[in-house]
């Protein structure tokens, strides 16, 4: 399994503004850059709080990228896949209609009135108690055949992926605004590191429009 | 007047951990180049929650950039300026020592007590009722012929510049940790931005280790 984390952030590292409203970060290149990772994944991921705030569709947008999948035998869209310890997604999520395979993790946690909704719409993966446990989730997902994971947010998931040592690859916008707020979702939220920090190799740097994207791989 | 604000973050946007505790985000490189800017500046500016966090020093290390200065007619050290609205720098802070003219910047609501110490330590500006009104304090500053700003922290203090527009350049090293944490201080802090933000433009772009250095300037 290889699991790539694609964000944007503000030239300050935050995602969105503190009211949780997305803002323009990338253009038009990202945008184009962001559906072809989409298109070479077997399933994008995120977390609830991103389902929640923004209802994202988390599919290819470019049809030509999706015929490629088909010739190359794969789905058309790749599966998705919301990391939801307590099984807040709602039934109308976006990410739950039937333009890809979608895949809910779930913890112990989850109401059982919840998990009842949620099962006519997603295959639901229960690992950990109170919160998803990570590392038994991505091991289910691949057991599916879930190879090339591309991760797409929130900063909590993000954290919590670092934490865990499942990420291998970061690449990351940093785009020409300044968003500010102490309280401003950033690229890795969650408790944060105090005495170990997870390394990072810088493999490629390029300027895309007015700010910088970065590819790094995560050092053992 | 000319006002850059220079900072090394990591990956995520942090400046430090949420124990506030600095971490090495920059290597030797960079150092250079920060010793250099500071060099070539009339001041260098925190806030007092830097100094508080930190104790820098703020002087430029290199002694050929000292002598440098001296020939061109400057004082040896750029001036250090605290932006500290209720006078809590302490007067032991190594940026009250003789190395360097240093002022601070205080609010009308800084207890007459903190003034008396710190009076004998720095020449006080005072602009503002409960927080340093920075458009006054910056006026006050130039008016002492301090035009080269250098703006080194940390996120309240350079939030509150972009906010009253009194930033011109940004230069941002983004560094090969990440740091996380919901809590700990990114670049721009404070309430945040939440309807217009400022825009900035792509002026270069290296790789510095494995990091990246932008310079970006500040859109009207």
């Amino acid at each position: 399994m290889h699991v790539v984390v694609n964000a944007a952030t503000s030239a300050d590292g935050k995602l969105s503004s503190r009211r949780r409203e997305q803002i323009a970060i990338s253009g038009e290149a990202d945008f184009e850059r962001v559906d072809r990772l989409r298109a070479y994944s077997d399933a994008v991921v995120v977390g609830v709080g991103t389902v929640l705030a923004d209802d994202p569709h988390l599919t290819v947008k470019d049809e030509s990228l999706c015929d490629e999948r088909l010739e190359r035998g794969e789905p058309k869209q790749p599966a998705r896949v919301v990391v939801d310890s307590k099984g807040r997604t709602p039934t109308d999520a976006a990410v739950l209609d039937d333009a890809a395979t979608t895949y809910v993790c779930l913890s112990e946690a989850a109401p059982v009135g919840s998990r009842m909704d949620l099962v006519d719409h997603a295959e639901l993966v229960t690992a950990g108690n109170d919160r998803v446990d990570l590392l038994r989730a991505f091991a289910a997902l691949e057991e599916q055949g879930l190879e090339r994971i591309m991760v797409e947010g929130g900063g909590e998931l993000i954290f919590s992926l670092f934490e865990a040592g499942l990420v291998d690859e970061l690449r990351l916008f940093v785009g020409p605004k300044v968003i500010g707020g102490r309280d401003a979702p950033t690229l890795a939220d969650g408790e944060g590191f105090v005495e170990e920090f997870p390394l990072l190799h810088l493999e490629d740097l390029e300027r895309l429009d007015d700010g910088a994207l970065l590819r790094w791989t995560v050092e053992d």
